[in-house]
């Protein structure tokens, strides 16, 4: 076991220093390294692999609902960046300038895309004439480049691989359908894939995208209590359309605007999920996105027959993504890497229960042990993996409901602050100064209004003017 | 069938100006559109569902034979791109310069990848250590900026989507393997999936790869008898690691240097199959790679029982990309649309048919029309989407045979490239001056150094010098 603990020992407990813990799990986990251009991380295969699993269930999820992959370019001359008034204010000072175009300097300088909308609508200007053309609901899965100062794994890097999506609609009430339906989609897909459950709701004025009429935002809570913005989804009304001149005929001949919408979610799932499902041994990934979801362990792999009933129970496994691990290095080892990359399920097997005809299972979220006969794997398996699936949720899902507290005042919005980290649920008149308050105050942000509204009381906990909503509001990655 | 024809006559004939035909071809079938930023394009659904399929079936070969995907940084600092001093020379003139993190200047320029051998030295030089660490057979799938200065759709434009493989190896012998395994599968998806017939070999000297010890491609042959270099393949041996000190200790307790590879193939493979496959009615989609296989046409649909009959036949196709065009369009534009964008199979039921319990199937590429009885279409379909796959793969091998010729000596050289395009395959005695000299006197560049060779002669069909091997020569894209 001497392996088995060295490998373990180089991580930081997650109660000790959570930010090191969460460091270390990606190193460790082997899923980024750093590279030598600052503020960009290389997503290894360990980690590029959760990613591919999850392209992979959300793109069958958005082409049920229609829509289409695209691609646009990856540069935006200055002066279409510049079209959209709030937009170019949110974003002009966090992008990377392009200026020569090898040997020669450009006539107008280009930057790496933030994010698309301005690209979208150019192109939308010249698809879209009637009202034959809409709706008009295409996505792109793409990197964009934001010149953060402060940067970590996952969660904020210069550079991010993400999907935006970007739609066109005769109406703003079919923007905004669809705008509540992809978050609904992202809702759906964070629960069910990633279990990790979500509050869903809009951001405030303050906090919502730049050149957006209304932001949506699926809010997670992370083991240490913090938020995190797990995907938005945007309703643009005809602010960009206006701001590019994209206009359709209707049925009725007129010119009228378009109304647009965008949504996304980027890599910074992965750093959820870390931190959603995580413990002191590493990761533990969800069965439905684990790149491998069993590792079979041949203990004394040389004594006979050993190492082919580990090949025989991969076999029988084929409905799932199995390997063996037949490599020369300790069980204990090999035990201690399945922890810490987080498959869900190892299968043991050595001599003796070989001779009894099974073989113990070996959960990775509770690390129970289950003996099983070696015929009945695969039904357990399957049953397993679902077991596991469910209980990630329904824990992450607790966690979440123990560290939601209600203020009722400002006393016990205080109080919450102090204690600990967590969403605090508290009544909020709707005006800027009040939000900004609280930010200065408490270093606390708005997180959402939440779609489903409770009615704590009936005045804003800072001013104890009448309120209007109830807001979540946390501290947030 | 006036839709009909109007739709068609906007592309011009393929005997009349090829390249405008290919350019008609690319915005008529909803493939790209131009963008605002000079020499990029934008890669719309139908375009980019082809890609994704191209993606598919490569990215299944590549992890059959143990590939990894990964993702790295799309920026270069201008240092790590000048360390390997051929490649830098080949690549500096023609990349983009990021000078400008959000307001500041950066304190060392940056270059948008053009590719990415240099990241990845980078990356292993941290990765390997020891012998157990290799070999490293990573991919990635991303785009890449070279800021060519004139562009074409697919071809040759200022962004492109690829994959880039990159390796390493403990010996020379292993990559020159590894090299020539990811070659082969450049050949058997290109031949299997694309339809697209190559000829495997090695580039001289003069057109190898910057940095490259041996280059190998495989070349393609366009409708119009020019050449397309459709993927390469590369072994580096040890220049690079040599350039940046990636070493491993061996069994030996020794360091020695790692030999690399890298292997790519872009989105100019869509080019290769609109100038191999189209006609003069447009696309002609390989039905392995087309993101609609059948399109269903219903004829006077209004009447009873006929678009509920070919949502049926649609129905009992759901084993193949399939979709019912039920659009209030007439009959001929759907079928000019359907042969336009290339759909390997139209079935057409209409009110006459459906009494007599049959329908029409249509074969885009031979227009061959063949009446099926609708419960025996679902295995017809099966049979007939593997006939149109090959015979247009024979036909395409037949051209490139047709078009392939032997030049015994300088005379035969220069009469069948004043004739017509296509390969010409002549002796070489191997020095750089001779292929100057043929690209001088006849515009031509060696395509490659086939691996099947035959003997024309003895001598070099330019100096009349002892000949080392046969070459293919053409003029490309």
């Amino acid at each position: 076991m001497a392996d088995n603990k060295k490998l373990v020992a180089e991580i930081t407990s997650m109660d000790e220093d959570f930010t090191q813990w969460y460091t270390d799990v990606c190193i460790k986990a082997d899923l980024v390294s750093y590279s030598n251009i600052k503020g960009c991380m290389v997503i290894k295969p360990a980690g590029y692999a959760i990613w591919e699993l999850i392209q992979k269930h959300l793109d069958a999820r958005f082409k049920a609902t229609g829509v289409q992959n695209a691609y646009l370019p990856m540069f935006i001359p200055e002066s279409l960046l510049q079209k959209e008034k709030d937009h170019v204010e949110g974003f002009a000072p966090e992008v990377a300038w392009v200026t020569h175009g090898g040997l020669e300097p450009l006539a107008e300088r280009f930057c790496v895309r933030p994010t698309s909308e301005t690209l979208f609508c150019d192109y939308y200007k010249g698809e879209i004439h009637s009202y034959k053309d809409l709706p008009q609901v295409l996505n792109q899965w793409c990197s964009v480049v934001r010149w953060e100062k402060e940067t970590r794994p996952f969660l904020r890097s210069r550079e991010f691989l993400w999907q935006e999506g970007h739609t066109a609609h005769a109406t703003f009430e079919e923007a905004e359908e669809r705008t509540q339906q992809m978050l609904n989609v992202y809702a759906d897909f964070l629960e069910n894939d990633m279990a990790i459950p979500v509050i869903k709701g809009q951001k405030t004025d303050k906090e919502k995208f730049a050149g957006a009429e209304a932001t949506y935002t699926v809010e997670a809570l992370m083991h240490d209590g913090r938020a995190l913005q797990s995907a938005t989804s945007h309703n643009f009304g005809d602010g960009f359309a206006k701001a590019f001149g994209i206009q359709y005929a209707g049925k009725d001949n007129q010119l009228h605007y378009v109304n647009q919408t965008s949504w996304g979610l980027t890599t910074r799932t992965i750093g959820a999920m870390i931190m959603v499902h995580g413990d002191n041994s590493g990761l533990v990934v969800p069965p439905k996105i684990a790149p491998i979801q069993v590792v079979v362990i041949p203990i004394q792999q040389k004594k006979e027959g050993v190492l082919e009933a580990a090949n025989k129970i991969a076999e029988s496994l084929s409905a799932f993504r199995v390997k063996v691990d037949d490599t020369d290095r300790t069980p204990g080892f090999k035990f201690a890497e399945q922890e810490m990359r987080g498959i869900p399920v190892r299968v043991e097997i050595g001599p003796k229960d070989l001779e009894a005809g099974k073989c113990v299972l070996c959960r990775r979220d509770t690390r129970e042990k289950i003996e099983c006969a070696i015929e009945d794997v695969p039904a357990k398996m399957a049953e397993l993996l679902d077991q596991i699936q469910n209980d990630m949720f329904q824990r992450a899902k607790a966690h979440l409901e123990a560290h939601t507290f209600a203020a009722h005042n400002k006393d016990e919005f205080a109080e919450n602050f102090k204690e600990t980290n967590g969403f605090v649920k508290a009544m909020w008149c709707g005006c800027r100064e009040c939000e900004d308050k609280i930010k200065e105050e408490f270093n606390v942000t708005s997180r959402c209004i939440p779609f489903e509204q409770e009615n704590l009381s009936d005045k804003c906990v800072i001013c104890g003017q009448p309120a209007k909503k109830m807001v979540y509001w946390g501290r947030a990655y």
